[in-house]
């Protein structure tokens, strides 16, 4: 019914979501950005369909969200990139999240 | 560059994930099926172009879940249903996760 | 080994974990805060040795912390007040979360 | 009001009950394992007072209970033990997360 495209899209919008609101709210510090990218890169990676997933939490701005003694922040999507290529049957889905007007966009960058 | 029918599933992804990720291992039982079935169903339907979400979680397979003296287990895909209506532009799509094979599946019903 | 006040603070301990980490990132609107409250006051009473649990998310506090277009924001510990009544054995806990110095404070308020 | 003991317990518990309902639910399969133990050790190591936290996947209950074609399960209690390390002044707490009677149970170890 639907078609092989509106599929892979459907699938790229789910591995969004899932990681989005997975790793929402994660303690997160200078010294466990890269552990927490590799964690999130590869859990969603075993989603079906998903062929990567790239996650870039910025360092500088994790150190400016850090608002009081402890050491850490919780992670929110202003903090962090996110890539992924979604292939369905013949078709191929690029997505991106990126800040934009100060508000984390999900979006796709191209359907092939 | 996507066709808006291909945005529409893509943003209907999206709130499929988010609904499972952010609730998935909540604790449930008999008598709190119900808060969670109007929660989960009211903070998704926040989302961008989404216009209704429905979820409804098995009693039957609560009780049945229920292994321990707790008298509680924790929200799966297996132990719920969910239809949700997405309109982005002119296009509608409706969403539906079932069981299929003994593993929660979501899926696209109609590109309109 | 540990005693009954200090098993019944251990026990308090989860819940508030359990309910903070289950949670944030939900997104909330005006609309929708009454769903979410008596959702995480059901969930997490379901757990063992948790007599009651009240969450209060203030509505001012979220309609300040949408912060773009779409009118709904994502749940963090800074929008809302917990309290909870633990009771192990003999003992009773009961806990608190606030704001303190712009930070969500969890803290016991009595053991007795 | 509460002895440093029992506060001690109590951030024990909040770091188990964040654990848990952080990550549940998190897509894993064998190559992924590794990733994710160390995301949530380091994550919830952030945390005040935490001095350590080991976290281990075991791979073949993973593999058991991997039951779709899909090759991947959501991490629940089940598939790991976790051990926590809990510093509060002068006293040390430990914690250990386990399987009993088929269900995790999270337990106090030792109060010194």
């Amino acid at each position: 019914m639907a078609t092989d495209a509106e599929q892979a899209c459907f699938e790229a919008g789910i591995k969004f979501g899932s990681l989005y609101h997975q790793f929402a709210g994660t303690p997160v510090s200078p010294r466990s950005i890269e552990s927490l990218e590799r964690a999130m890169e590869e859990a969603i990676e075993n989603q079906p369909y998903c062929v990567s997933v790239s996650v870039d939490i910025h360092e500088e701005r994790v150190a400016a969200a850090i608002d009081h003694e402890n050491g850490y922040t919780e992670l929110t999507g202003s903090l962090m990139d996110v890539e992924m290529r979604i292939e369905y049957e013949e078709r191929v889905v690029r997505t991106r999240m990126e800040m934009e007007g100060g508000y984390p966009l999900m979006r796709i960058v191209s359907v092939e």
